[in-house]
């Protein structure tokens, strides 16, 4: 007799069948005496395909216009799914983020939730049905519909769970759970059976799609268990939680990859302070986020600085990096498309020495050049370029043979 | 620097292209001074297709999930179009038909508009911004999202004119205006300067699909002058007005067709009180429009009653009369599709005699044979076979002489 938030994703309900099987899953849930809510992503591609089309009447469309545009797709699949429970005799009824109580703090197109006001979903589940909540939008203080940015369902699940204080948050997706490094690329990943919420965190932001980053820090925040699993079959797959226990002592618990990345060079840049800052801010200004950023050491009173922005972002970031290179008395902008950025995760690494230099070995040993690197407490990242990225991930993940449930480096 | 209130339909914002060259016509009205207020359907067969996806997952899904799912084809409209505008530099903003202020009165899929309130959209016009409103939709006093019907944004549009007390009602699509007659069926038709609300009811309850039924009556409920036109060129098209001044000589405005029928004959009726009550009233009941009806005279205590409705109802309307047959003791039911009905409508009809002669007299001309009759105040029907329906309109085109703008019969 739990309360359980269920989620799923645009591949899961990508056709009228694969609605249908959704629906018959969530009965098969609501026939073992569970309340459930579900969160639902928007059909297949239907976000990038709205997207296309607003660009096709302009290149950056006003966001107030996009948020609206977009969170249509997230009640075209809220109404569809709810119909396909009517259909197999199971009362539920459909909410958009806003008639759900998802508060948003006004950002149109990479809101946070501020408030997740339950009370409308909580007194459907108290009445015997299932609340089926268009997932990845909200409303603001002034009723303005905005989104929550890409894979913003998953926060909505998670926020949603800790608002009913349910009893457990399902994510259900076209994969079987968090593996150690995508399997497309090393058929011999591992499933993890859990990892803890800051090595989510790290494998999310380094583009690891599984699980959005903010579901990741509202489920930390609120102490909302997240399992991670496949929409069609039974099978368990990753507890994301605070403590993983068993698997405490492993070093390294992913790889992640990212291939959608363009690289910048601000080359001869004057060696004075606050020239860093301006680009910097002038960037994050035009609402771009900055990953790798390394600056040379000072020649001749000039540095270089390098960073990368993701490739959705190059021209936005090219038409206000350009008229500050002169402005700042650097040399000259330059920019590189086909990079990518490969990561190792792990909680461990914070008291186990040598995974950096193991990470450098197993990319020399592969012949491949590392062109920017970047360290945190329990990630390292490395730029390469993207036609190696397959023979590097293969590199490092036998390197560490994350394939054995204890990774560690082979000796 | 007037008010004007303009609405375009699927066709005219059918593709992103579709939409810019919409988003240029209305700049061109804002840059003579005016304020323009717009309300949009969903792109092309948008609301077809959403339909046809709902079906496939139940064949009767629940209205209102229907009404929810059906009302975001405008959302994405109302939103592309105001990026369009935004794209010609052109503020503007654009609103749900919640946000607009349109209340309705809570049936999901056939609401009407109970109440406008257009404060939201007076204040983007008078900050010189362009309103652009989802049509076809509304929302209860519950907050209950529901649809309009068919065509419910020329509703939309008429009930914002009103309310905004706009100097001039719009309405876009992709025919010239009002013509006699379908000109696909008719070359010689043309084109009306001007149309009374009444005729205009009756074509368009008569089938011919320019303007919503609903919208008209509104028009005349508040006297808003409507005017259909092209959104494809720039040529004047019909006004809908309550008096239409120099062509009010004229006795015949137009000739409706529908082919869309299905003729239901219940033979051997008992000749007493209250047996056709029982079958319209069950019909009636059923949800089922019945069209023309006639009795044939009594016979031996027996009566034939010959009706029509739409072929959609077909299926519905013979389950629900089959087994009237032996409960009212009447011999047989039979029906028979490929009928059409073929209609003169015009204002002038009330001052003149003679116009049912000489429509059935161009319908022998043309040897086709009349199967029903039906007449009201400014408009006869008669049914006939769908065979000889454009010979039929051309007949009686021809014979009331309605290529030339003031129509009476050639003598």
């Amino acid at each position: 007799m739990a309360w359980i938030v269920q989620k799923y994703g645009g591949t899961s309900v990508g056709s009228a069948e694969k609605i249908i099987n959704v629906a018959r899953r969530i009965v098969r849930t609501v026939s073992k005496g569970h309340s459930v809510a579900v969160v639902v992503s928007a059909m297949g591609d239907t976000t990038d395909a709205l997207t296309a089309l607003a660009k096709q009447i302009m290149p950056q469309p006003d966001e107030r216009e996009l948020a609206r545009l977009l969170a249509t797709g997230e009640q075209v699949s809220s109404a569809l799914l709810t119909m396909a429970l009517h259909a197999l005799g199971q009362a539920a009824v459909s909410f958009t983020g806003a008639e759900a109580g998802v508060l948003t703090d006004g950002v149109p197109l990479n809101a946070r939730i501020c408030d997740f006001k339950a009370d409308a979903v909580r007194q459907a589940l108290e009445a015997g049905k299932v609340a089926v909540v268009a997932g990845f939008q909200g409303v603001d203080r002034c009723g303005e519909i905005n989104t929550l940015g890409r894979g913003g369902s998953d926060t909505t699940a998670v926020a949603l769970a800790a608002a009913l204080g349910a009893d457990s948050c399902e994510i259900y997706t076209d994969v079987d759970g968090i593996y150690t490094i995508d399997p497309r690329l090393v058929p011999a990943a591992r499933k993890l059976t859990a990892i803890t919420y800051d090595e989510m965190l790290e494998l999310a932001s380094l583009g690891a799609k599984v699980l959005h980053p903010r579901a990741v820090e509202c489920g930390k925040e609120h102490g909302v268990v997240i399992h991670v699993r496949s929409s069609f079959h039974d099978e368990e797959g990753t507890l994301v939680k605070e403590d993983v226990g068993l698997e405490k002592g492993t070093v390294i618990n992913g790889i992640a990859c990212d291939e959608n990345q363009v690289k910048f060079a601000v080359l001869g840049v004057p060696d004075r302070p606050g020239v860093a800052a301006k680009i910097f801010s002038a960037v994050a200004q035009a609402g771009i986020n900055v990953d790798l950023i390394v600056q040379s050491i000072s020649r001749a009173g000039e540095n270089d600085i390098l960073f990368t922005v993701a490739e959705d972002d190059f021209e936005k970031a090219r038409s206000v990096l350009q008229p500050l290179i002169e402005e700042i008395g650097a040399s000259t902008l330059r920019y590189q498309h086909n990079v990518a950025k490969i990561s190792v995760v792990g909680a461990g690494m914070i008291h186990h020495t040598g995974v950096a230099a193991g990470m450098f070995q197993a990319l020399a040993d592969a012949g491949i050049n590392i062109e920017i690197i970047s360290t945190s407490e329990i990630k390292i990242s490395c730029l390469i370029a993207a036609e190696h990225l397959q023979e590097a991930a293969q590199a490092i993940h036998s390197y560490f043979n994350l394939q054995e449930s204890c990774a560690c480096p082979q000796e």
